[in-house]
């Protein structure tokens, strides 16, 4: 009999599913991978549009059920294996920052990402979902300085979503590279779950590639 | 003895935050509600800055912890009343499509009706967070063909974060003003709750301004 917990994860190396990896591997979780070619397209074929028809990854598959979308995929696993205590449970205090932070991840902080990144303006203030880039980054580099993570000593799934976006942000100088985000990352970098799903991300990234080049070389 | 479940909710008539209003009003939940007079600017004064650094409402106050983000509101507090059914359980199959469709509002669909408001590029489609935005109306469209509700027949919490949400946007023609959006939006407003919850936030929207004629006339 197949294990009840486990789900298919849609992934591509080096994107927004990379983070989904990390989690995985932290959690233990047993998971069967598809790895998706970007530069093939195969994230918008009919295979998988038919999984998620806007044909984006992170994308997993438990039992019947889709679920799409970064902090919805990390809020669902993380309570899938409790006994990894990377969710804080329902009754906890903490919940509600929690899911605070998981959320305000896609819904103003990547659209504030996205405007400094094309460089365009957030348009009226109370349109825009989040405001000022200032006031995000600010309520940002606030909370990690309780440090060592998001919420103080205890690590959650929300630390894997956040640490792995600003590895590429900080990289790309979308944040402020203030030494809070820096070593808050760096630190993250040292787990050996990350580790283990940097290497694994790498060696998809270079089978992908290699395939590539194959096909149109 | 204050109920252990009471929560305080900072709220502004005719924003994203009156569907949190309905949400506490279908829950039957015990709420202390601030109003917020946008036109005043007292959700950009430090009482309020001091609860959501952002200045954006909605926001929630439970014990010690600070909820912001419309998905995470809802998610919390549909799970802190199990027993008005809003919210399927931890084990129910409908958990991760429910835990999606919220996500997937404010990461996806919220970007998508921002460019279209601001009438401006969604950019490259690996940056873009919602891909395209025909795709994410006929994701929407699909889903809600299966009616009544968002999960067919079962209402859920999601619901009223999405009706809310389309009774604007199809007003304001930023989403296809096709059947499936506006009758699901018209029986949604036929609910009990949601007709309190629209003359709570009237009779606040009135206040506000009247308090705002009286002070600048
Ligand atoms: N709102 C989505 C965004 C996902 C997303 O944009 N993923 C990118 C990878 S970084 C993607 O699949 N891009 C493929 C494409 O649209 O071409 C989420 O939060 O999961
Ligand atoms: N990302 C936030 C957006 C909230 C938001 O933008 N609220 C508007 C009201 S519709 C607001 O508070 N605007 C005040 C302002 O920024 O001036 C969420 O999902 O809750």
């Amino acid at each position: 009999m197949t294990n009840p917990r486990r789900v298919t994860f849609y992934h591509a190396p080096r994107t927004r599913a990379s983070g989904v990896l990390t989690l995985l591997e932290e959690l233990g979780a047993d998971y069967e991978l598809r790895t998706l070619d970007m530069k093939a397209g195969t994230h918008r074929a009919r295979d998988f549009l038919s999984v998620n028809p806007l044909g984006k990854v992170p994308a997993i598959v438990h039992g019947d059920a889709v679920v799409t979308e970064q902090a919805a995929i990390y809020i669902y696993l993380a309570d899938l294996y409790p006994e990894a205590k990377l969710s804080p449970a329902l009754d906890d205090p903490l919940r509600g920052p929690y899911l605070r932070w998981l959320v305000l991840y896609g819904s103003s902080f990547e659209p504030a990402i996205v405007d400094r990144a094309m460089e365009r303006d957030p348009g009226p203030q109370a349109m825009s979902p989040y405001g000022s880039y200032d006031a995000v980054m600010d309520l940002l580099t606030a909370q990690l300085r309780k440090g060592p993570y998001l919420f103080g000593k205890r690590f959650t799934a929300a630390d894997i979503l956040w640490a792995t976006a600003l590895a590429w942000t900080t990289q790309f100088k979308l944040v402020p590279p203030n030494l809070e985000l820096l070593r808050y990352v760096e630190r993250f970098r040292t787990r050996s779950a990350v580790v283990r799903a940097e290497a694994i991300d790498e060696r998809l990234h270079r089978q992908v590639e290699g395939e590539f080049e194959h096909r149109t070389g």
